[in-house]
């Protein structure tokens, strides 16, 4: 379907902060409306200069990114979220013409917006205002404490190529961009020729907001063509595609060999297991039967996750056929989105159609039964609002099949990307487990069950050949984002036929494009090079009482020390009094003796840290607005009446807030006693004023 | 080097919990002596069935290692450490053979036993005692709660087929398959075949202590042949060596787009930068040398690890090259381990040695200039004690190589693995970090200085090319575990030319054998699925009080809920006046409502954990043994004075330890108010008798 530009435009590329479209003498491959066939718009990246696009992303990208933290960042993409809620209602009817119905534009656009949101949070409520991640405990490698070692996330110095399918133009490019731009790494992002038209109205709409830093989005409209020659170890590529297309990328030898970090996630046979307890009228045989005609019908099925394989008991095949046909009956009209009663949509094009007709065939040749549906081209609603023939639109009424033999090869390898679906007989839990795995690595599977032990019997056996796994049952029903749904907070991907990959799953996505480096160093060192103090590195007590420092004076190592406060056995008398925590460790000599960790009588482990408390504040009016939490507490050596404490609290950690006019402070508090050996630690949360 | 057995023995190989070798007829590798050329064995696996090997390990070895828990297994690391422990003299004198000296074999054979004993603490340490561990947050997906997610991590159902070097052959092996094994995944151990005879020697013994369970650990000795056409996405590769057979093993199509997990460990070009502060006459500078020196000697150079490129300021290379030109002279004496005074063997075989000599002549040929040592055969200290030429020995004498042009390809591309460094002079830190990143990822660099200001530059600049990064200061130079050692707490890899994988930083390396898998449902089957209770589940009151439940009668979700008590303005006078803790939001009114946060004078938070515990206690002598800890506690709503609050407390996780008779418990606590609004919540951490 190759064309020249006659009254239709290219779609635009956007490289090196420009836009760009192809000479006009050009070729270039005409897009068309999938429900009425009208030629769209022409694609080509013929002469794009794909490595003057990689060096601008590790150049200006890099460059300009790294003038913000992650808190920044994810303010960036906040606003940006903003910006595009606002014109959603342009991009639904840009939407619209890839078969899209207003329900399959929310997946796509209000999705994609919403993980713009998810990231703009969560990147400041999990992340450092910061350009640097540490990850897990600090360890000691020294006896002495003089050396330490830690892991440290620090931006990938590269590319994020993101490679995206046709079925989601939007979501697919913003859940990709999102965790890069909030690890600081530039994108080049590379839809689908498709539905790439509609990925380019969105970065159209985001370079008019101007909120995003030069070179760090940039889009290739049309072939990514020499794009991977140009890349490197320190580059990343993201494809979400079917497997051929993923192999042939991993074979480029820049990813096979040359360190490329390559991630996919590629659509699979995902299973909905029916449990054995799930019977009709039960709640969950309802949800099971909801859930996989919203999967065969939403985007006209066109979901690396939607349901392929409905794995129920043998005895139900047909009441679950049943239930599903009348489902759609009822509630699914086939038509050009465009018409208000349509509630399910074209395929996104001609090709697509005959794609999935070829490998419905395939599986009907392979042993599978039509149950429901059929191949011949349906009568539909047009965009007018008449029924009839749509012979230029890509349309495809809902498909059931059945399988007599559950083992046959195609079943569980064969996919056919549209709204089809097979219904299987299974004979046992262990049964069902078996044929769910034969998928060779789903990216989802649905459990439906109200039954702990069938749950936790499937779980055990398809989880390593899942990357998700949805329970479904009466108590989730309702509220279940459902079997098809990535939600950004949860990993997104799956391992082998899935494509091996990871997505989403919150900051998880960040650290894709982060390289996790171990340094080791003494305490000064590591306090030095992440901002936060560490357990050994010098402490400041001549600089007056860190709790009259706003965030601007604070320094990480202020600390103060207390005097001694020698606990009584009336003073822990008095706390269990009036506390009622009576507890015998506190209350009863011999009991307490007896008690394998304790000398006798030891002061409540609350009166240390109330005591702390008051030996560390400094009461009047300051800075430091309140405490608001407390983490990390352990405590290791009792304390008997007639031992003392004092309290050293050093700022650990001080992470100044983006929109108010204060701050979290974390101080690391220890408490010792009269020799000097450690009686609890822990670090004290506190907001603190600028 | 082609031999059949005559008489000496064929190194065996161990599949399918049996001792195998080849028929007798079967021609096989010689392995020969590093210092005499003595033949000591040959190897083959020719008639080995890997297939065979791969079922075992998917079925025996994933049932066997099925029926433990993560302390479970741990133990039995640290019983086979404790194991080979008391045999180490056997393996020093095997590892003598390979030219090791006694130094070199502590790194290798007590290294490997230390990584045991490391996976055996922190496998009970820091995993639950159960087969499955969660990751991160539990994410509400719903309004309403009643719809979660969160990330577990399960074992991969297939097989760990680890491929080690030369270099260390007890240590690679023990340091892949202890996280493996802990990880629940049976190992294939494929050892390099120079010194495979050490790493089968381990084998033996381990076989011997009847510790590890049925197929948990096969061993192919010689080549791995055929094994990968065997390999699906259930399986993992882990690969150690040179970067040519890296990419051969990436391109197997089961890796290659099957969907095997592959990482690799590269040798790397290395370099260590002296910082511009650290001049002659500082403990940096003694540092720097005295590090460039070990790497150099150590393993005769060796270690994929070790410094090939020494960065120093250009008006420094001189003084570099001399005073570790002196070390060398003072310290290093070449020759066979077996003689006592020797402090630097052999390389692994005369083919090492060959092929490193050739690295050195394109070094020379590409513009480096010989500062120490010579391509010629040394005299070596022979086994007697007697000082003369070793023509069957693999002797090189260490090397020092200065170049003009810092900017030689070969410099920074060409490896020669053995004892063999690079001096090169930089310009500015800006371009020490440009040459270092020359490199094209690393495993390890080393910074040396005590400016923290030139750590940050550097850190910043090259932590996204590197795996590991040390900053060796006066501070750490003492107790450092030094530039060329990986340890087990920290990540061990780094990307590009390095491998672009991950090994080891202690449970990192346990979830690479695990899948991680988002499973989404209810609070209850979360529960069910996890053991832990999650919020929104069911909770039981009826069941008497929860601390008077041993482990063995407790289960997650029993729970005791407090009546109201109400808080005075009295109690927090009193409570400020006894702690001491009079800051103004508990003491003055005017101030208090001054804050954002306070409506008045709100009680203490430290009051309220008091009072909660004196709410929730059961105070008799029980099974509840103490209150060690307390995490993840929040303020959520301020009490003021006439309010009043109650607690509710759950089990939430409970750990029975494998060798105490109690084990943890972790409680849910939530205080709420009289309008039932959330105070705060928190984990209490107890210990439990069973």
């Amino acid at each position: 379907m190759t064309a020249t530009a006659l009254d239709v435009e290219y779609v635009p590329s956007y490289v090196r902060d420009a836009w760009w479209t192809p000479g006009g003498a050009v070729p270039g491959t005409g897009v068309r409306d999938a429900s009425t066939g009208e030629l769209l718009a022409l694609v080509s990246s013929d002469g794009l200069d794909t490595a003057a696009a990689v060096e601008h992303a590790r150049t200006t990208g890099q460059d300009e990114l790294g003038k913000y933290t992650f808190h920044q960042r994810a303010l960036l993409l906040k606003d940006l979220a903003t910006f595009l809620n606002g014109h959603r209602e342009e991009l639904y009817e840009v939407s619209a013409r890839s078969g899209a119905t207003r329900r399959d534009s929310l997946v796509d656009i209000d999705g994609g917006i919403g993980v713009l949101f998810a990231y703009g949070s969560k990147g400041r409520r999990e992340l450092p205002n910061a350009t640097v991640i540490t990850d897990g405990a600090v360890e000691t490698l020294s006896r002495d404490g003089s050396f330490l070692g830690e892991h440290l996330y620090t931006r990938r110095p590269g590319a994020a190529v993101q490679i995206n399918a046709f079925n989601f133009p939007v979501w697919g490019m913003l859940e990709k961009l999102a965790p890069a731009f909030l690890a600081g790494v530039p994108t080049i992002a590379k839809p689908a020729t498709p539905t790439g038209y509609l990925a380019a109205a969105v970065v159209r709409l985001i370079m008019e907001s101007g909120i995003l830093p030069a070179g760090s989005l940039q889009l290739i409209s049309g072939s990514a063509r020499d794009l991977l020659d140009h890349l490197d170890y320190r580059d990343m590529v993201s494809f979400t595609g079917s497997a051929s297309t993923a192999d042939t990328l991993r074979a480029h030898p820049n990813v096979a060999v040359g360190g490329v970090r390559f991630t996919a996630e590629t659509d699979s046979l995902n299973a909905a297991i029916l449990g054995p307890d799930a019977v009709p009228g039960t709640p969950e045989f309802e949800a099971y039967i909801k859930s996989l005609v919203t999967e065969v019908t939403v985007k006209a099925g066109q979901k690396c996750t939607s349901i392929r394989r409905a794995l129920v008991p043998r005895a139900l095949v047909d009441d679950v056929v049943a239930a599903a046909a009348e489902r759609i009956r009822q509630r699914v009209v086939l038509g050009d989105p465009r018409a208000a009663e349509v509630t399910m949509g074209a395929l996104a094009s001609l090709e697509q159609l005959e794609a999935v007709r070829a490998a419905v065939r395939s599986l009907l040749e392979a042993g599978g039964e039509l149950a429901l549906g059929t191949l011949d081209a349906p009568d539909v609603v047009l965009a007018d609002g008449r029924t009839g023939p749509a012979p230029d639109g890509a349309f495809m009424a809902p498909m059931l099949l059945t399988w007599p033999d559950a083992d046959a090869d195609a079943l569980h390898t064969v996919e056919a990307f549209g709204p089809v679906a097979s219904v299987v007989g299974y004979d046992s839990v262990a049964d069902a487990v078996r044929l769910a795995a034969r998928g060779g690595g789903s990216l989802v599977a649905t459990v439906c069950t109200n039954d702990p032990a069938v749950a936790a019997e499937v779980l055990t056996g398809i989880a390593g050949h899942h990357g998700r796994v949805l329970i479904l049952n009466r108590e989730d029903a309702a509220s279940s984002t459902g079997h098809g749904s990535p939600v950004p907070h949860l990993v997104h991907g799956g391992p082998g036929r899935a494509g091996g990959g990871e997505e989403l799953g919150g900051i998880r996505a960040v650290l894709h494009y982060m390289q996790r480096t171990a340094v080791q160093g003494s305490p000064n060192m590591l306090t030095a090079l992440t901002g936060i103090w560490h357990s050994g590195a010098d402490r400041r007590f001549d600089a007056g009482h860190p709790f009259r420092k706003p965030l601007s004076e604070l320094r990480v190592g202020d600390a103060v020390r207390s005097d001694l406060r020698t606990v009584t056995l009336e003073d822990i008398a008095a706390f269990a009094e009036t506390t009622g925590d009576t507890f015998y460790a506190h209350t009863d000599s011999a009991a307490a003796e007896a008690n394998p960790f304790f000398p006798g009588i030891v002061a409540h482990g609350y009166l240390l840290l109330s005591w702390a408390a008051g030996l560390f504040v400094d009461p009047a009016p300051g800075p430091v607005l309140a405490n608001y939490g407390l983490e990390n507490l352990r405590f290791i050596t009792p304390v008997a009446a007639g031992d003392a404490i004092r309290v050293t609290l050093t700022a650990k950690k001080i992470t100044p807030r983006e929109t108010d006019e204060y701050g979290e402070v974390a101080w690391d508090a220890v408490i010792t006693n009269r020799n000097d050996e450690l009686v609890a630690t822990y670090d004290v949360l506190t907001l603190v004023e600028k």
